[in-house]
């Protein structure tokens, strides 16, 4: 999407292979800073630290991980520790597993000296692949929006959680796609920017993309949304997923199960922007997918920008109180009105998943 | 309650009746400062700038911002302005006019030379009383976490929402003053401790007044509360309340409703602490409370420690992003198990109050 008017991806390669280039996400909203990633630790390292974040971005950034890794030893041990250092970077998007699996697979066969030209390769097909899906499910999205714009008759309030925006993924977005879409086609959008504690990707991610390609926006506190669609300031909710299982079960950032129930409870259509790679066919139920806990300091302290406009960050708690961090939460198929997916608008069930993606029928 | 073996109270006046001392709570965790309010203007502003805060405490400092506003002109018209200047400070906490109204008619009727020794002593009879209603609440709800212990077997695991601790009132607190009493009887308790966005009471009052009384404690990003009761980690939610309609509903801290919507879709006992100024019988249900909407600096914004121990103020969003702050929402009483109040734990439903607070009865 664009940067006051630049087209802008999150990660693109150095056409000389000598490295990938993303934007440090820690730095945001604050400050846009590309950074240049020339090997696998420093890949990893961007996994970890959240400088890269967002499932398909993590698929993307693994994927260019294996790339670079291989270029000084093309072996076949030096691929499995290269996939196995990139798998342990973060456990619960399915889209990092899927990433290095196809990486793996792909590139196992190959003689050693095929071996990086084709990682490069399909590193840069899992790129492109990944914004050909997200604008599918934009263009599937977007009727959904329309329709509502057309029974309502006036500007479109939009919730969603977390960032499922265009720095989650290559280009457009999950969660997002299908705004922009509309924003682009003069459907007048408002999102409420929901800041997604601990980490408040909301707050300093969501509201910098949208307000950096001039969609309107709000940011509210996590604890706001009951209220907001108590009172009818909500018309729909779209959330991204990091994992979603093959009955339908949506592991997201933590909270949006909270934001699922309150539009249950307020008849406010709750929708989960998924592109295939990030359904595990291997994962029945919600129930079974891992959920990360992240280090205690990401709920005492909070990082932004001080009145000397330095970045710091300061403890909210008391030195002595401990914290606890799980990081994503499982939200029932049942509480989802439908799954925005490259291949359409799906029911959350398990028939429906099948019928749409058949390769992946047991 | 307890500062590291002392007792405290939130609010005391000074024997000469020059001034009342509170804690500044703005500061906490990170410095305990006692501050002495000398004038109307500076009750009202302790109020309104949120030192003193918890619907309780704002009654009782109201209380005391009459008596200090009496003290160089007891006139029936500097009764009225004093009593208007604090009715304007917060929209939401039913205490304040409870108190600020039960001031009014009991020093109206009185000669204005006798005004200012009985202004002085209704509002100790307030604070007073409101000590004696929180020590009851705690009574009353010491027996449900003691059958709830009993049945479990194991240490409880309590979740509250804001702070209703002794901070928020004069002692004991409400939502915490069973679980002070369960403490203090050696019922093993462990509290999950919401951070309560955008002021974060949760993560720098109630953990920090849990610290000090030595009960133990766990702080997690609101967020967090659906994905616990959905582990079974929750055996209980305590809360406090701004408002009670005469049907049951319960005005909170925003993110309540987001709790007991959670608390009811796992089987999690929900439970409102409510002394009974917090009823207001005027208001039939709630939609009609009206809801405090606090300056968006409160959500861009996060005050803290920084590395150097100063406490600052730093900016997590976008310097062009708009914030919404709606200070409360609106549980409806379907979602409580209980009201627990003074005169025991009660339904949430009309006939119930009436019943327990006959003086009420229209």
């Amino acid at each position: 999407m664009r940067i006051n008017g630049e087209p802008t991806r999150s990660i693109r390669a150095l056409a000389d292979q000598s490295g990938v280039v993303i934007i440090d996400q820690t730095k945001l909203p604050h400050r846009l800073e590309f950074r240049v990633l020339t090997t696998l630790e420093e890949a990893a390292q961007a996994i970890a630290t959240m400088q890269v974040r967002g499932a398909p971005l993590i698929g993307a950034t693994a994927a260019y991980g294996v790339a670079l890794a291989l270029a000084t030893d093309a072996s076949e041990t030096r691929l499995d520790t290269a996939c196995a250092r990139l798998l342990a970077t973060r456990p619960t998007a399915v889209n990092l597993r899927w990433a290095v699996e196809r990486m793996q697979e792909r590139l196992r066969p190959l003689a050693a000296r095929e071996r990086r030209e084709a990682a490069w390769g399909e590193a840069a097909a899992i790129c492109e692949e990944d914004v050909t899906i997200n604008e599918a499910i934009g263009r599937h999205g977007l009727p959904l929006l329309a329709a509502l714009h057309g029974r309502l008759g006036r500007r479109l309030n939009i919730m969603t959680h977390c960032n499922a925006g265009w720095l989650a993924t290559v280009d457009w977005g999950t969660a997002l796609a299908p705004v922009y879409m509309a924003f682009d086609a003069g459907i007048p959008v408002h999102v409420w920017v929901s800041e997604t504690r601990p980490r408040n990707q909301g707050a300093a991610l969501t509201a910098w993309e949208l307000g950096a390609h001039g969609v309107s926006h709000t940011v509210i506190a996590d604890n706001a949304a009951g209220h907001l669609m108590q009172r009818g300031e909500v018309d729909v909710v779209i959330v991204g997923a990091d994992r979603v299982s093959r009955n339908g079960d949506v592991a997201n950032k933590i909270g949006t199960y909270l934001k699922a129930l309150a539009a249950r409870d307020n008849g406010v259509p709750f929708y989960v922007a998924v592109p295939g790679p990030t359904i595990d066919w291997r994962c029945a139920e919600g129930r079974a997918i891992p959920i990360e806990a992240r280090a205690a300091r990401e709920v005492t302290h909070v990082a932004g920008l001080d009145e000397t406009a330095v970045v710091r960050e300061v403890r909210i708690t008391p030195v002595a109180s401990p914290a606890a961090n799980p990081a994503f939460d499982v939200t029932p198929a049942h509480l989802v009105s439908g799954l925005i997916t490259e291949s359409g608008v799906l029911a959350p069930q398990a028939a429906a998943l099948r019928q749409a993606y058949p390769e992946h029928h047991d």
